[in-house]
């Protein structure tokens, strides 16, 4: 048994993160033994690892907030979930390791037969992404939305969630290389950011969209990316915040403030599920479940590794050249 | 008579407007001729002449946004306002003249015998701060706000409007040089922005404030003076910009947005005017004029000049240094 632990916090996230391993640990009545299949490495983890991020557990800890496993074996007077059983593990618990006990009342069935990869990923990014078409601006279908870092976990789920509903999409990418893929995978309009051949962002988007007005504007990068963002948007419109790519602080100018009445806003799942009913985060899981079991949701894969190699992982997640999620699954 | 115009706009605002004679217009009927007696120059007649404001009138323009003027010559069968009347000018007409022709019926009487000079100001700063403080967050007797750029018109107007509600005020200054005047003039707590002797802006409002939550952030700065205001604010709260003293984007950190759950929305007097009823604009003005009146509600007046002199006063209005209003007077 393996387990991706730290001790420290640093700036070179995979100096502080190692696998090591552990005894298998006696089961406790009402507990099971899970056998992790997908455990994906989001950006939010990696900043836990630097001391970024806006909450951070106390050490040593085991990395990972999410993951999907299978049930391998019961303690005392306990039989479901059953032996093979496909279940979500609880958010939070450090899910980069090769097995987890987990208290069995904590667990959610997930369909059976299911790419685990794919559904390993289903309590952050895309609730993100579906809160920030939901929670900010009451969208219609034929609506114009615009993201930047739009080749993200939270991007890639976004551009589906919109199109299921009918709502349009402008991305915005850093490389050229980006643009097609995206576009084949339901994208309505890509563009890189920044000036081309003397053309500001916001002028290619207005170009692109046939002036549309642009309802919500979803920044992940921070610094002038925020205001370039901003610059597209339709008058009196919310940009919404909830990632830091750039490592910089949100820039805007006033004028996009003050005489666009731009209002800018920052979202964090973690509050959502701290404020939302049972009912709601119900009601959410079951419709990405469903999305994803049918094939209708789904975001690229960049790399597959074993706890063992969670250096590797980890460095390749914290890099910005990746066209996809980093997962970690299964020896 | 003279006017004070400018037939282009750039950077050195001074370059730009000039004081030309003019020769006395006929008074149609239904018009009077009035007399300017008292016209500020506030930061967005230098940013109009500078060509950085939101809204630009064709060239060539008067400047001037405000002011107020006696009444010395009736057209043919126009009666009121009486001859000697002190008289609100109508917002937006270029106030910075000696003389002003007017439709009798767009004219506001103000009660005669108060200091002309105070209340020239009273369509654009009181307003602002009193908006400031009623228009974001419902605030009570008691509770803390913060603001920049305290020292400004709309700053010192706030800080009494405060004072009258019973909101204390955390006042923000970039000169030690103004914290007494402004402690005798109603502030709760005056600081210098930045980090002095080791101790962060947020560290010594806390100290200051005894930890108080502070409800709501005031900033007509922008830069990372928008960032500092954000630290010293309390969870959830909003931030409103209204100006951009610095020249800079405001610059705020993803996790002050995120995890502190920071809005940041801007405030535009001439859009409230558009959209407030007749009503509320109304109460507002007669509460403002009210207070003025009676000696309740004044700002801090740096210099006075003639029209004559509108590049020198242009020039000390741009100015940084100084320590209250620019008003141009009747000589």
């Amino acid at each position: 048994m393996l387990k991706a632990q730290y001790k420290t916090r640093g700036p070179i996230p995979q100096d502080v993160i190692e696998a090591i391993t552990c005894d298998k640990p006696e089961l406790k009545e009402g507990q099971v033994m899970l056998e992790m299949l997908a455990a994906p490495i989001n950006p939010s983890d990696v900043l836990t690892l630097t001391g970024q991020y806006g909450i951070l557990p106390p050490l040593p800890a085991v990395g990972g907030n999410e993951g999907v496993a299978k049930v391998v074996e019961h303690g005392s007077n306990t039989t479901e979930p059953a032996i093979g059983q496909t279940v979500l593990i609880p958010i939070g618990v450090g899910s980069w390791a090769t097995h987890i006990v987990a208290d069995a009342k904590s667990l959610i069935a997930l369909p059976n037969g299911v790419d685990p990869i794919q559904l390993s990923m289903i309590t952050i990014n895309p609730p993100t992404a579906s809160l920030l078409l939901s929670e900010f601006v009451d969208l219609q279908a034929g609506d114009w939305v615009i993201q930047n870092a739009a080749n993200s976990g939270v991007g890639s789920y976004l551009i589906k969630l919109a199109q299921l509903r009918g709502i349009k999409t402008v991305n915005i990418v850093r490389r050229e290389s980006l643009i097609q893929p995206m576009l084949d995978a339901g994208a309505d309009v890509v563009l890189v950011d920044g000036v081309i051949e003397g053309q500001s962002l916001a002028q290619r988007v207005k170009t692109a969209t046939d002036s549309a007005e642009i309802k919500l504007g979803i920044d992940a990068v921070g610094g002038m990316a925020t205001h370039r963002l901003g610059e597209t948007l339709a008058e009196g419109v919310t940009l919404v915040n909830y990632g830091a790519m750039s490592g910089e602080p949100c820039s805007i100018a006033p004028t996009l403030i003050i005489f666009k009445d731009i209002t800018v806003r920052g979202f964090w799942l973690a509050k959502w599920f701290k404020t939302a009913t049972p009912e709601q985060q119900k009601q959410l899981f079951s419709t990405i479940i469903g999305l994803i079991a049918s094939g209708k949701l789904s975001t690229p894969i960049h790399a597959t590794y074993p706890i063992k190699d969670i250096k590797q992982a980890v460095a390749e997640a914290a890099s910005g050249q990746r066209n996809g999620k980093v997962v970690l699954v299964k020896e």
